[in-house]
């Protein structure tokens, strides 16, 4: 099925205990892609870049089976540009710089192809711009998934609640759940983004794994324990665009699928950690995904069956 | 098979974000106690009270299967005290009063009857005294498992480590693995706790779930999302005791059967902190044990199959 998707595609310039990656390519929608083009081709991708923006990205994005009729090219504009550092325990980190550029009133144009696809991903940008691309679709999508974090929470929380009310899944990490609901518990926080349209809630823990919610059904999967955690800059990102991907390919909204999606989001996500960047996203195979599946769920797997009848007597 | 379980029983006084508790029971021994005897009976226990506990908490406990013969009473004695504020987000708390009393000096003596008992359950206390109930058994154990904390880190390390070499298997949470083994991966840390003598490390991530390692394999048990965290107090504890309570109901000590002790221990553990103390422990039944297990398992069970052919072609 075809998946539409719209997310930054950026600089970055990260620095981490383990070292600064140097002006390196970033942003979410270029995380997404990456991601999603392991399960779905093409990916329809919806972005604006300035005339900064290396023609050989654009064509390794497009060998990867992403179409770029959706991104925009200002030639004379320079592309967003972000600069953090990461504390020691890698799990916070400061922004030291963030340059707007062509992304400054960014007013994104569907391209006629994408406005009947059927999966549609909002990456994580200013919800109105999110809005103005679902009311540019000709029909409803059958599945719309948006990404967000708490900057909008702190700078335009009812523009933010109106778009999420237009959406299947929200997908957000779990203090920016407990911001949006207003709720330390998770479950309740689910249940209160559920009340405010999405029908499915996807919460992620970073190293702590992700939950997912859908009315009184809640799912959770690990993330995979690592040696090292390089940097972490995309690794949401790669989640949500792993997880609808996935749907994408399988063309299935049901629950049971959504927990394998989850799955394959952790594991693009586990990858991503492991370079600066969309290095290591930009290496792996089908063979490669497939082996870390393979320990997610050794990981996981448990007898079930392990209740004697005398135990319980 | 017979479990021998040693660790402090206490007065707690505990401030939470949702009220105070007064003075109640608590203690390592007592949590442990609790949980474990729900498998198997009896829990054999080694500890230490003053004149001043109460009569009808020795009885409660004796009627719940747990043997005293090895609890001390200094009738003259007070029992030890300890008072703790907890944060706002529950996670983090401070000691505000520890009175060690009747502990300050604890030597314990295991009676005869628990000396060939077959699984041994060191709850935290000073190492030097976990290893003098070791040394006491007139049998090595099958299984020794041992319960620290990171003020023994602090102020003994050289003698934890000495009694960490003599344990099958050390319940840590993770940022006392982490402190243990100068190691940020929990992966790296297992693998340098593996080094000290235990070869099997289980670490405790509160609710974020517990990690279980020995040698290159991995499980992982997410705890079970709440509605509310009460108490966090004597949650790792229940933890232990549920985990090494099965292990002996069952005398199984495979990584298979481990890992349903880990699910055990998790289901007593989130019981433990909707109460204040071991007020919800006093009151499950086998049926709501049961019950949360089934949630348990609702919650990560998903189809292992998932894989076409088609897929990774």
């Amino acid at each position: 099925m075809s998946l539409c998707i719209v997310g930054s595609m950026a600089f970055d310039d990260i620095d981490t205990p383990h070292g600064a990656s140097g002006k390196i390519i970033g942003g979410a929608g270029t995380y997404i892609a990456w991601a999603a083009a392991n399960f779905v081709k093409p990916v329809n991708m919806i972005s604006v870049v300035g005339g900064d923006f290396p023609k050989e990205e654009m064509n390794a994005l497009n060998k990867k089976g992403v179409d770029l009729e959706g991104v925009k090219v200002i030639e004379e504009g320079k592309t967003f540009y972000w600069s953090g550092k990461y504390h020691d325990d890698m799990n916070t980190r400061d922004t030291l710089i963030t340059e707007l550029n062509v992304l400054d009133g960014f007013n994104p144009v569907v391209p006629e192809d994408y406005k009947q696809n059927d999966y549609l991903l909002l990456g994580n940008l200013d919800p109105k711009v999110q809005l103005n691309v679902i009311n540019q679709m000709s029909e409803r999508p059958k599945l719309i998934a948006l990404d967000t974090m708490n900057f909008w929470m702190d700078s335009a929380m009812s523009q933010l609640k109106e778009t999420i009310s237009c959406v299947d899944v929200l997908i957000i990490n779990d203090s920016e759940a407990r911001q949006l609901s207003g709720e330390q518990s998770l479950l309740k926080a689910a249940e209160e983004i559920a009340k405010m349209g999405p029908q499915f809630q996807v919460i992620k823990k970073g190293e702590h794994g992700a939950l997912l919610f859908h009315g009184e059904q809640v799912f959770f999967a690990p993330a995979l324990p690592l040696e090292e955690v390089f940097d972490p800059t995309g690794a949401g990102d790669t989640f949500a665009g792993g997880f609808m991907g996935y749907l994408a390919q399988t063309d299935n909204t049901s629950f049971e699928n959504m927990k394998v999606a989850i799955i394959k989001a952790s594991v693009l996500a586990s990858f991503c950690v492991e370079e600066f960047g969309t290095q290591r996203l930009r290496e792996i195979t089908d063979k490669d995904i497939q082996i870390r599946i393979n320990s997610f769920i050794d990981l996981v797997k448990f007898d079930t069956h392990f209740e004697t009848k005398e135990e319980f007597n």
